[in-house]
Protein backbone atom coordinates (compact mmCIF):
# COMPACT_ATOMS: atom_id res chain seq x y z
CA UNK A 1 0.00 0.00 0.00
CA UNK A 2 1.18 3.39 -1.00
CA UNK A 3 0.51 6.67 0.37
CA UNK A 4 0.25 9.89 -1.46
CA UNK A 5 0.14 13.42 -0.94
CA UNK A 6 -2.22 15.92 -2.30
CA UNK A 7 -3.32 18.96 -1.07
CA UNK A 8 -6.72 17.31 -0.22
CA UNK A 9 -4.86 14.39 2.06
CA UNK A 10 -3.51 11.52 1.99
CA UNK A 11 -4.64 8.50 -0.54
CA UNK A 12 -3.73 5.56 -0.55
CA UNK A 13 -2.57 3.25 -3.76
CA UNK A 14 -2.92 -0.44 -4.34
CA UNK A 15 -3.34 -3.14 -6.52
CA UNK A 16 -6.90 -3.82 -7.69
CA UNK A 17 -9.23 -6.55 -6.10
CA UNK A 18 -12.04 -8.14 -8.08
CA UNK A 19 -14.42 -6.81 -5.01
CA UNK A 20 -12.80 -3.07 -6.83
CA UNK A 21 -14.91 -3.95 -10.15
CA UNK A 22 -17.58 -1.99 -9.80
CA UNK A 23 -16.52 0.83 -8.55
CA UNK A 24 -13.84 1.43 -11.23
CA UNK A 25 -16.39 0.78 -13.89
CA UNK A 26 -18.27 3.69 -11.59
CA UNK A 27 -15.57 5.66 -12.50
CA UNK A 28 -15.14 4.73 -16.16
CA UNK A 29 -19.23 5.72 -16.51
CA UNK A 30 -18.15 9.01 -14.56
CA UNK A 31 -15.75 10.13 -17.61
CA UNK A 32 -17.77 11.56 -20.64
CA UNK A 33 -15.12 10.57 -23.11
CA UNK A 34 -15.66 6.94 -21.65
CA UNK A 35 -19.29 7.05 -21.62
CA UNK A 36 -19.41 7.86 -25.00
CA UNK A 37 -17.24 5.20 -25.88
CA UNK A 38 -19.79 2.66 -24.21
CA UNK A 39 -18.50 2.57 -20.32
CA UNK A 40 -21.81 3.10 -18.87
CA UNK A 41 -21.58 0.34 -15.85
CA UNK A 42 -24.15 -1.56 -17.65
CA UNK A 43 -24.75 -5.27 -16.01
CA UNK A 44 -25.27 -6.48 -18.90
CA UNK A 45 -21.48 -5.76 -19.78
CA UNK A 46 -20.46 -7.12 -16.53
CA UNK A 47 -19.08 -10.53 -17.90
CA UNK A 48 -16.83 -8.79 -20.78
CA UNK A 49 -15.50 -5.89 -17.51
CA UNK A 50 -14.85 -9.44 -15.92
CA UNK A 51 -13.24 -11.52 -18.26
CA UNK A 52 -10.97 -8.26 -19.09
CA UNK A 53 -9.79 -8.11 -15.44
CA UNK A 54 -9.00 -11.48 -15.06
CA UNK A 55 -6.54 -10.76 -18.08
CA UNK A 56 -5.33 -7.73 -16.76
CA UNK A 57 -4.36 -9.33 -12.98
CA UNK A 58 -3.12 -12.96 -14.83
CA UNK A 59 -0.15 -11.35 -16.22
CA UNK A 60 2.33 -9.73 -14.17
CA UNK A 61 2.94 -6.90 -17.03
CA UNK A 62 0.31 -4.90 -16.18
CA UNK A 63 -0.72 -3.25 -13.23
CA UNK A 64 -4.35 -2.60 -12.04
CA UNK A 65 -4.15 0.32 -9.68
CA UNK A 66 -7.14 1.94 -7.50
CA UNK A 67 -6.82 5.24 -5.35
CA UNK A 68 -8.90 5.16 -1.95
CA UNK A 69 -9.32 8.18 0.39
CA UNK A 70 -11.43 6.71 3.28
CA UNK A 71 -12.33 3.37 1.71
CA UNK A 72 -13.90 5.06 -0.73
CA UNK A 73 -12.46 4.17 -4.37
CA UNK A 74 -11.44 7.54 -5.99
CA UNK A 75 -9.14 7.08 -8.62
CA UNK A 76 -7.42 3.89 -10.92
CA UNK A 77 -4.82 3.49 -13.70
CA UNK A 78 -3.28 1.06 -15.42
CA UNK A 79 0.11 0.53 -15.86
CA UNK A 80 1.84 -1.91 -18.36
CA UNK A 81 5.33 -2.65 -19.25
CA UNK A 82 5.96 -2.96 -22.82
CA UNK A 83 9.77 -5.24 -23.61
CA UNK A 84 11.09 -3.70 -27.14
CA UNK A 85 14.19 -4.01 -29.10
CA UNK A 86 14.14 0.09 -30.00
CA UNK A 87 15.60 2.59 -28.27
CA UNK A 88 18.74 0.17 -27.64
CA UNK A 89 16.17 -2.60 -26.04
CA UNK A 90 14.21 -0.09 -24.15
CA UNK A 91 11.40 -1.41 -22.14
CA UNK A 92 8.31 1.07 -21.91
CA UNK A 93 5.94 2.04 -18.55
CA UNK A 94 2.60 2.36 -20.46
CA UNK A 95 0.25 3.99 -18.27
CA UNK A 96 -3.80 3.40 -20.12
CA UNK A 97 -6.92 4.03 -18.00
CA UNK A 98 -6.17 7.27 -15.59
CA UNK A 99 -9.08 8.31 -14.27
CA UNK A 100 -9.74 10.34 -11.39
CA UNK A 101 -13.53 10.93 -9.59
CA UNK A 102 -14.78 14.27 -10.79
CA UNK A 103 -15.12 15.30 -7.39
CA UNK A 104 -11.73 14.52 -6.64
CA UNK A 105 -10.14 16.26 -9.63
CA UNK A 106 -7.82 19.83 -9.19
CA UNK A 107 -6.81 18.74 -5.83
CA UNK A 108 -3.10 16.73 -7.26
CA UNK A 109 -4.33 13.34 -7.25
CA UNK A 110 -3.68 12.55 -10.85
CA UNK A 111 -0.14 14.66 -10.61
CA UNK A 112 0.57 11.71 -7.76
CA UNK A 113 -0.28 8.80 -9.16
CA UNK A 114 1.61 9.84 -12.89
CA UNK A 115 4.63 10.81 -10.67
CA UNK A 116 4.55 7.58 -8.60
CA UNK A 117 3.83 5.22 -11.85
CA UNK A 118 7.48 7.46 -13.78
CA UNK A 119 9.10 6.55 -10.46
CA UNK A 120 8.25 3.01 -11.08
CA UNK A 121 9.86 2.82 -14.08
CA UNK A 122 13.53 2.51 -13.49
CA UNK A 123 12.48 -0.52 -11.00
CA UNK A 124 10.59 -1.99 -13.15
CA UNK A 125 13.27 -1.95 -16.06
CA UNK A 126 11.91 0.85 -17.94
CA UNK A 127 13.45 4.19 -19.74
CA UNK A 128 10.66 5.04 -20.85
CA UNK A 129 6.99 6.20 -19.59
CA UNK A 130 4.38 6.33 -22.57
CA UNK A 131 0.98 6.81 -22.65
CA UNK A 132 -2.03 8.60 -25.13
CA UNK A 133 -4.64 11.07 -24.23
CA UNK A 134 -7.91 11.70 -26.53
CA UNK A 135 -6.83 14.28 -28.13
CA UNK A 136 -10.18 16.19 -26.90
CA UNK A 137 -8.93 16.52 -23.40
CA UNK A 138 -6.66 19.75 -23.53
CA UNK A 139 -6.61 19.98 -19.74
CA UNK A 140 -4.99 16.69 -19.79
CA UNK A 141 -2.13 17.47 -22.30
CA UNK A 142 -0.86 20.30 -20.23
CA UNK A 143 -0.99 18.47 -16.77
CA UNK A 144 0.94 15.81 -18.82
CA UNK A 145 3.53 18.09 -20.02
CA UNK A 146 3.66 19.74 -16.42
CA UNK A 147 4.74 16.59 -14.81
CA UNK A 148 7.74 16.35 -17.80
CA UNK A 149 6.00 14.38 -21.07
CA UNK A 150 6.57 15.30 -24.27
CA UNK A 151 3.75 15.45 -26.50
CA UNK A 152 6.29 14.12 -29.45
CA UNK A 153 3.82 11.59 -31.44
CA UNK A 154 0.77 11.29 -32.74
CA UNK A 155 -1.43 8.16 -31.54
CA UNK A 156 -3.44 6.68 -34.05
CA UNK A 157 -6.27 4.08 -33.20
CA UNK A 158 -8.57 1.93 -34.93
CA UNK A 159 -11.56 -0.13 -33.95
CA UNK A 160 -12.28 -3.23 -35.03
CA UNK A 161 -14.80 -5.47 -35.12
CA UNK A 162 -14.93 -8.86 -32.10
CA UNK A 163 -14.10 -12.24 -32.92
CA UNK A 164 -17.44 -14.08 -33.58
CA UNK B 1 4.52 -18.73 -42.57
CA UNK B 2 2.43 -16.14 -43.85
CA UNK B 3 2.79 -14.85 -47.45
CA UNK B 4 1.87 -10.91 -47.79
CA UNK B 5 1.96 -9.56 -51.48
CA UNK B 6 3.51 -6.47 -52.18
CA UNK B 7 3.98 -4.97 -55.75
CA UNK B 8 7.44 -6.16 -55.90
CA UNK B 9 6.48 -9.71 -55.02
CA UNK B 10 5.60 -12.43 -52.04
CA UNK B 11 6.75 -11.29 -48.53
CA UNK B 12 7.38 -13.97 -46.00
CA UNK B 13 5.67 -12.84 -42.51
CA UNK B 14 7.03 -15.05 -39.37
CA UNK B 15 7.71 -14.90 -35.77
CA UNK B 16 11.54 -13.52 -35.24
CA UNK B 17 14.19 -16.27 -33.64
CA UNK B 18 17.29 -15.44 -32.13
CA UNK B 19 19.44 -15.28 -35.39
CA UNK B 20 17.01 -12.33 -36.75
CA UNK B 21 18.55 -10.25 -34.25
CA UNK B 22 21.32 -8.55 -35.91
CA UNK B 23 19.44 -7.96 -39.10
CA UNK B 24 16.46 -6.61 -36.84
CA UNK B 25 19.22 -4.62 -35.57
CA UNK B 26 20.53 -3.34 -38.94
CA UNK B 27 17.02 -2.36 -39.56
CA UNK B 28 16.43 0.08 -36.89
CA UNK B 29 20.24 1.56 -37.59
CA UNK B 30 18.94 2.47 -40.71
CA UNK B 31 16.23 4.81 -39.44
CA UNK B 32 17.58 7.93 -39.28
CA UNK B 33 14.84 8.48 -35.98
CA UNK B 34 15.92 5.35 -34.26
CA UNK B 35 19.36 6.05 -34.85
CA UNK B 36 19.27 9.52 -33.12
CA UNK B 37 17.75 7.67 -30.26
CA UNK B 38 21.26 5.84 -30.20
CA UNK B 39 19.96 2.30 -31.81
CA UNK B 40 23.22 2.30 -34.09
CA UNK B 41 23.81 -1.35 -34.30
CA UNK B 42 26.74 -0.71 -31.76
CA UNK B 43 28.73 -4.14 -30.56
CA UNK B 44 28.84 -2.63 -26.82
CA UNK B 45 24.82 -2.84 -27.32
CA UNK B 46 24.49 -6.13 -28.04
CA UNK B 47 23.95 -7.81 -24.28
CA UNK B 48 20.42 -4.89 -23.92
CA UNK B 49 18.92 -6.24 -26.61
CA UNK B 50 19.81 -9.80 -26.53
CA UNK B 51 18.03 -9.19 -22.88
CA UNK B 52 15.35 -7.01 -24.94
CA UNK B 53 14.76 -9.80 -27.41
CA UNK B 54 14.32 -12.89 -24.71
CA UNK B 55 11.41 -10.36 -22.31
CA UNK B 56 9.92 -10.13 -26.10
CA UNK B 57 9.61 -13.65 -26.94
CA UNK B 58 9.01 -14.97 -23.28
CA UNK B 59 5.84 -13.51 -23.12
CA UNK B 60 3.19 -14.20 -25.26
CA UNK B 61 1.33 -10.88 -25.01
CA UNK B 62 4.46 -10.61 -27.63
CA UNK B 63 4.52 -11.04 -31.50
CA UNK B 64 7.71 -9.71 -32.83
CA UNK B 65 7.22 -10.26 -36.27
CA UNK B 66 10.24 -10.29 -39.28
CA UNK B 67 9.11 -10.47 -43.19
CA UNK B 68 11.46 -12.09 -45.52
CA UNK B 69 12.01 -11.94 -49.72
CA UNK B 70 14.32 -14.29 -50.86
CA UNK B 71 16.19 -15.25 -47.31
CA UNK B 72 16.87 -11.49 -46.57
CA UNK B 73 15.12 -9.64 -43.56
CA UNK B 74 13.56 -6.75 -44.96
CA UNK B 75 11.17 -5.68 -42.18
CA UNK B 76 10.10 -5.56 -38.59
CA UNK B 77 7.05 -5.15 -36.57
CA UNK B 78 6.13 -5.77 -32.56
CA UNK B 79 2.84 -6.76 -31.81
CA UNK B 80 1.51 -6.26 -27.85
CA UNK B 81 -1.96 -7.45 -26.78
CA UNK B 82 -3.27 -5.23 -23.87
CA UNK B 83 -5.97 -5.90 -22.11
CA UNK B 84 -8.12 -3.37 -20.59
CA UNK B 85 -11.50 -2.38 -18.66
CA UNK B 86 -12.40 0.72 -20.82
CA UNK B 87 -14.13 0.67 -23.82
CA UNK B 88 -16.14 -2.08 -22.53
CA UNK B 89 -12.91 -4.67 -21.57
CA UNK B 90 -11.32 -4.17 -24.77
CA UNK B 91 -7.85 -5.47 -25.50
CA UNK B 92 -5.83 -3.29 -27.43
CA UNK B 93 -3.53 -4.64 -30.22
CA UNK B 94 -0.30 -2.18 -29.73
CA UNK B 95 1.66 -1.86 -32.80
CA UNK B 96 5.19 -0.96 -31.93
CA UNK B 97 9.03 -0.82 -34.09
CA UNK B 98 7.40 -0.87 -37.23
CA UNK B 99 10.77 -0.56 -40.16
CA UNK B 100 10.62 -1.58 -43.22
CA UNK B 101 14.46 -1.27 -45.10
CA UNK B 102 15.17 1.96 -47.03
CA UNK B 103 15.35 -0.44 -50.28
CA UNK B 104 12.21 -1.77 -50.21
CA UNK B 105 9.57 1.07 -49.36
CA UNK B 106 7.06 2.05 -51.23
CA UNK B 107 5.87 -1.72 -52.47
CA UNK B 108 3.25 -1.95 -50.30
CA UNK B 109 5.03 -3.85 -48.20
CA UNK B 110 4.29 -1.93 -44.55
CA UNK B 111 0.78 -1.37 -45.29
CA UNK B 112 0.47 -5.50 -46.27
CA UNK B 113 2.22 -6.01 -42.59
CA UNK B 114 -0.51 -3.23 -41.25
CA UNK B 115 -3.31 -4.82 -42.80
CA UNK B 116 -2.06 -8.35 -41.81
CA UNK B 117 -1.76 -7.45 -37.73
CA UNK B 118 -5.26 -5.03 -38.05
CA UNK B 119 -7.06 -8.93 -39.76
CA UNK B 120 -5.33 -10.48 -36.41
CA UNK B 121 -6.56 -8.25 -34.03
CA UNK B 122 -10.21 -9.93 -33.65
CA UNK B 123 -8.78 -13.49 -33.19
CA UNK B 124 -6.89 -12.04 -30.55
CA UNK B 125 -9.45 -10.96 -28.98
CA UNK B 126 -9.10 -7.60 -29.57
CA UNK B 127 -11.36 -4.07 -30.29
CA UNK B 128 -8.81 -1.61 -31.28
CA UNK B 129 -5.58 -1.31 -32.75
CA UNK B 130 -3.39 1.45 -32.09
CA UNK B 131 0.35 3.10 -32.33
CA UNK B 132 2.20 6.36 -31.61
CA UNK B 133 3.89 7.53 -34.61
CA UNK B 134 7.07 10.43 -34.06
CA UNK B 135 4.75 13.55 -34.91
CA UNK B 136 8.80 14.18 -37.18
CA UNK B 137 7.14 11.02 -39.45
CA UNK B 138 4.63 13.12 -42.08
CA UNK B 139 4.98 10.75 -44.45
CA UNK B 140 3.54 7.85 -41.81
CA UNK B 141 0.47 9.93 -40.16
CA UNK B 142 -0.98 9.80 -44.27
CA UNK B 143 0.26 6.04 -44.29
CA UNK B 144 -1.93 4.92 -41.25
CA UNK B 145 -4.83 6.82 -42.32
CA UNK B 146 -5.01 5.95 -45.92
CA UNK B 147 -5.32 2.25 -43.57
CA UNK B 148 -8.01 3.65 -41.77
CA UNK B 149 -6.72 4.29 -38.64
CA UNK B 150 -7.66 7.92 -37.00
CA UNK B 151 -5.04 10.17 -35.49
CA UNK B 152 -7.42 10.93 -32.46
CA UNK B 153 -4.91 10.62 -29.79
CA UNK B 154 -1.37 12.53 -28.94
CA UNK B 155 1.22 10.37 -27.78
CA UNK B 156 3.22 11.78 -24.53
CA UNK B 157 6.91 10.27 -23.77
CA UNK B 158 9.12 10.74 -20.75
CA UNK B 159 12.81 9.03 -20.98
CA UNK B 160 13.43 7.93 -17.46
CA UNK B 161 17.24 7.25 -16.29
CA UNK B 162 18.05 3.47 -15.69
CA UNK B 163 17.95 2.22 -12.54
CA UNK B 164 21.34 1.42 -10.81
Amino acid sequence: MIQLSTRTGTVLLRIAVSDDLDAILGLLADDPISASRGDIASPGDRPAYERAFSAITADPAHQLLVATKADELIATMQLTVIPGLARVGASRLQIEAVRVRSDNRNGGLGAAMIRWAVEQAPELGCTLVQLTSDAARVDAHRFYERLGFTASHVGFKLSVPPFR
